[in-house]
């Protein structure tokens, strides 16, 4: 299968484009890095990555940009970086993608536990998961050619101790459960899911 | 007590309007009509319809443009409607709000049904509808003062039948379930939380 990793020189994506290249063909994708450089937040870089890119099986996006910050600095600027980023970003790789992804391919996106347990810091991405939430449950009974889709939800990482400070009390995602939730999505038969490897 | 709507003059606003005018001060927001005029999609014209208001208690949103049709059109531009109007123009409605509404004060924001249960050609929304859910549960955690937030999720209204052919089996909700779910958010002392008045 021809998988391609949007995020993957980041914490999630790199772990599972390694837990992935042993049995697939992987594209890494990244704004700087990678196989095929593409800025989720301009339809028209992501237009020209799937033009480089050629018939592919799976889409993994783990690039989800948002604000991260006190609330007492939230406005509608700050605001555009999770709508631009994790959420705009994320829905147009489906929308323009869906025209470039093989029949019987699949779309598997990032979210997160914030979208149902908020963290002071994080309404922006609290927001952006859940518009991500929506679109996929919507975007599932639209999709043409068997092209499935589904949302992975993790709660804080193993890998990101930075963050544990921010979600006291949250469990920790081991990476392989991490793997098995993008893997339930990409093998399986699921579609329109919010999956929550844990 | 003070009560402001934004939609006065749509569907839901006009009834909520005249049920809750019997025993509240009401004030009618609306893009072109009503006591103030304001479009939610800019900041700055939500930034001089609170200067207008003064000090108020709670403020009822029923405006929330989406794009409706079919997904073979939806682009990134079509998906902005939602994006900018029943998003971003519902959460600036709050960002800005907090610094004007009285201490104890309570926002209740629209969404629907289609957050869960999706439907063709409404994708947009089901995208929108889900990010305010996600910011209402967000922006209860961190607003001052005891100011309050929830959502309003009917699913499709007795007084829209035109919607009904596109909502096969879903029972409308009665104007008055819609009532009580709004009066519910104002008048009880909930925050954080998706009403469905159903
Ligand atoms: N880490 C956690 O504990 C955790 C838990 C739940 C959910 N999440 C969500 O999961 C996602 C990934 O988390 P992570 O910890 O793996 O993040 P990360 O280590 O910061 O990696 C993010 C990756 O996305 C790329 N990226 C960022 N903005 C991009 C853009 N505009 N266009 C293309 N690529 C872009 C980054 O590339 P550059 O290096 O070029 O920036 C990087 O490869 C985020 O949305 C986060 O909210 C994370
Ligand atoms: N109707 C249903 O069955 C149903 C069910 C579930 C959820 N909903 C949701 O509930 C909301 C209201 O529905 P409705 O049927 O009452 O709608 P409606 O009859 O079309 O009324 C919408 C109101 O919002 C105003 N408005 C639109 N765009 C605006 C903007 N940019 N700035 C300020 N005001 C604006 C309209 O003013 P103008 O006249 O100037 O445009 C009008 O007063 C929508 O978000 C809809 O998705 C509806």
């Amino acid at each position: 299968m021809k998988i391609v990793i949007v995020g993957a020189s980041g914490t999630m994506g790199s772990y599972l484009a390694n837990a992935l290249e042993k049995e697939h063909e992987i594209v890494r994708a990244d704004r700087k890095k990678g196989d095929v450089q593409v800025d989720i937040t301009s339809p028209e870089a992501i237009e020209k990555m799937y033009q480089k890119l050629g018939a592919f099986d799976a889409l993994i996006c783990t690039a989800g940009p948002t604000y991260v910050g006190p609330w007492k600095n939230l406005t509608d600027k700050e605001f555009r970086s999770g709508v631009e980023g994790k959420m705009m970003g994320q829905i147009n790789l489906v929308l323009i993608g869906q025209h470039y992804i093989n029949p019987k391919g699949s779309f598997t996106l990032i979210t997160g536990a914030l979208t149902h347990e908020p963290q002071k810091n994080f309404a922006n991405a609290s927001a952006a998961n859940a518009a991500i939430e929506g679109f996929v449950r919507a975007a599932a009974i639209e999709l043409e050619n068997g092209i499935r889709i589904n949302a992975v939800s993790p709660t804080v990482i193993e890998n990101s101790p930075q963050y544990f400070p921010f979600f006291p009390g949250e469990m920790p995602v081991t990476m392989k459960q991490l793997e098995y939730g993008f893997r339930k999505s990409v093998f399986g038969a699921n579609t329109g899911q919010v999956l929550k490897p844990y």
